[in-house]
């Protein structure tokens, strides 16, 4: 099957063209037109594949749930239980240029969510599937109250993203690895007070 | 100065009418046009206020503040001190309409903050201000490690906030208070385990 085969690897050359974009300039910059142009392609060729913005949007979330899902994957052997699953949240945290772009994406697509319902299921599988990773940390760590820590532990990773994206020389890398860690210790030590 | 009166008079009258489109419609149906015709003006008179979308949204997000500010002065004397950092914190929380109008507004302001410089100044020091508060509730509780603390409540209280906007069936009011709950009282009891 040429045809397809062919597809497939132009879609990859689209996807590494579309991730320079939003590395480079961030997610806004990623117009039709210009990763057209990174990817050395005319704007017509890419409508073939794109023809609106929300759908180039879309395709850079897949990317993003597709790059985290590979981090993942690629993580060693479990540790003890608290390296585990701080390894585990610190794919969804924005500790290098590659996963700022990544959480760029996410808080562009999932506003861009609120006001596209084709949108919407991309958005709330991937909400779900950080509600999951975050369930297993709680589950390594022993806490109390499993459901609601996980919940707590999801605002907790989400927000501190966000205020990463926000406040980038306040809640620098090393500050959101301070307070995860801070946050993971307490589950694994004590029982949730409420 | 009855000119000026009545400019501010005036501008009262659009942000009863802004308020009401956002409420009821969303954010990003807060059009110029839509805002105008609300407010019973012409479009042309409306741009004597706002030359821009862009203007009208600072504008939405000068009204949370006020909002905001004002809830949080109007609250009583203090009670004990887990109940008045409660009571402080939930101003910060879409557990009611208005409030989740409020959110709305504060993510697509910063949102478009992170493409347009002008609208910085007021976002930075919009989240500032709540992380002042959260500084204030931290100190109540007496929490060992006061600013890691005050930034970790700062994530939990966005992040639970992002999380109600987009999966409001799971991050329910309800859901919101008993987590922000479950998190004080560990502040409260417990020192850090960092």
């Amino acid at each position: 099957m040429p045809k397809l085969v062919d597809h497939a690897a132009r879609r990859e050359e689209l996807a590494a063209a579309l991730w320079r974009v939003v590395v480079r300039d961030g997610v806004d910059a990623a117009s039709l037109r210009r990763v057209a142009a990174e990817a050395g392609w005319s704007l017509g060729s890419l409508r073939h594949y794109f023809e609106s913005q929300a759908q180039l949007l879309r395709f850079a979330m897949e990317l993003v749930v597709r790059r985290v899902t590979a981090r993942v994957a690629a993580l060693g052997p479990p540790e003890e239980p608290l390296q585990t699953a701080t390894s585990l949240l610190h794919q969804f945290l924005p500790l290098d240029a590659d996963r700022r772009a990544e959480m760029e994406v996410w808080l562009a697509f999932a506003s861009r969510a609120l006001v596209d319902p084709e949108l919407r299921q991309l958005r709330d599988e991937s909400h779900d599937a950080v509600r999951g990773v975050c369930r297993q940390a709680v589950g390594l760590l022993g806490a109390a109250q499993p459901d609601l820590e996980a919940e707590r532990l999801h605002a907790l990773v989400d927000g501190l993203a966000q205020h990463a994206i926000l406040a980038p020389g306040v809640t620098t890398p090393d500050r959101q690895r301070e307070i995860l860690d801070a946050h993971l210790r307490s589950l694994k030590t004590r029982e949730t007070a409420a």
